[in-house]
């Protein structure tokens, strides 16, 4: 699953275009993941415990928000190791846990480019703006978040 | 570590003010930890491979980002035991990976309140907004980002 160091594939700035759409994976969410997730990272009761979520404001066991994200990123990486990656991100804007996700979910992402701006004080790249939207078998949003990337310019 | 359902403790939003910090935490960040995560989550060889990453931007085996937000919440978890909780987080903004996290770090959280609003539509919920800055034990900030919380009016 690794890249060797030295060679990875990058994605060249030049290739990404604005309205660019991508859309991948397919992530099973399991109760055994949800919780063991929870228990080590974030241990709320709507995160562990079947019985008492029922109670809760979810109605049910669900995901912590930042498994959604790690789950998220699975997929990223497992994308990238077919189209190329980037050469880094320094964060992530406006995330939002729209909808609880559950335990037999099939999570999928899309990922839309919206603004691609080469570096003034660096030729050499470029940062890639992109949103990440996150569904369930659905088709409805459980998450989206705003990606920053960096991406080597080959022109 | 879990809460009984029904019964957790909520921070009254009236009891919040801008300017508040709370600091707490210390997590240790192991190499075991940081590997298992990313074999799951964030497969990128400078997240798995030792030797590997010496060669990679980041000068050695670092954290995932997304598993930095996870031991983040871990240290939130484990404050809230103690003061108490929101009734829950649309999401957050600004999300920065600032600088790496290696194993060996031990990371703790400074949290400050930015901002208290009661809702206009709903009299008995309020928004806080609030920077959470999560450093090293050399105190160099590694991440920040912006906390939205829900949190109930009792006035």
């Amino acid at each position: 699953m690794s890249k060797p160091a030295g060679s990875p594939k990058y994605i060249p700035f030049e290739s990404m275009a604005v309205g660019q759409i991508q859309n991948f994976g397919a992530y099973e969410v399991t109760e055994t993941e949800v919780i063991e997730f929870a228990k080590k990272y974030d241990p709320q009761f709507f995160h562990l415990d079947r019985e008492a979520a029922k109670h809760s404001l979810f109605g049910g066991l669900c995901a912590s928000g930042w498994h959604t994200c790690a789950m998220t990123m699975s997929m990223m990486v497992e994308n990238m190791d077919k189209t190329g990656c980037s050469l880094g991100s320094p964060g992530v804007d406006d995330l939002r846990w729209i909808k609880p996700v559950y335990p037999g979910d099939i999570l999928s992402v899309s990922m839309e480019v919206l603004e691609t701006r080469p570096s003034k004080s660096r030729p050499n790249i470029g940062f890639v703006t992109s949103k990440v939207t996150v569904s369930n078998q659905h088709k409805i949003a459980v998450m989206e978040f705003i990606s920053k990337g960096i991406f080597p310019r080959t022109e």
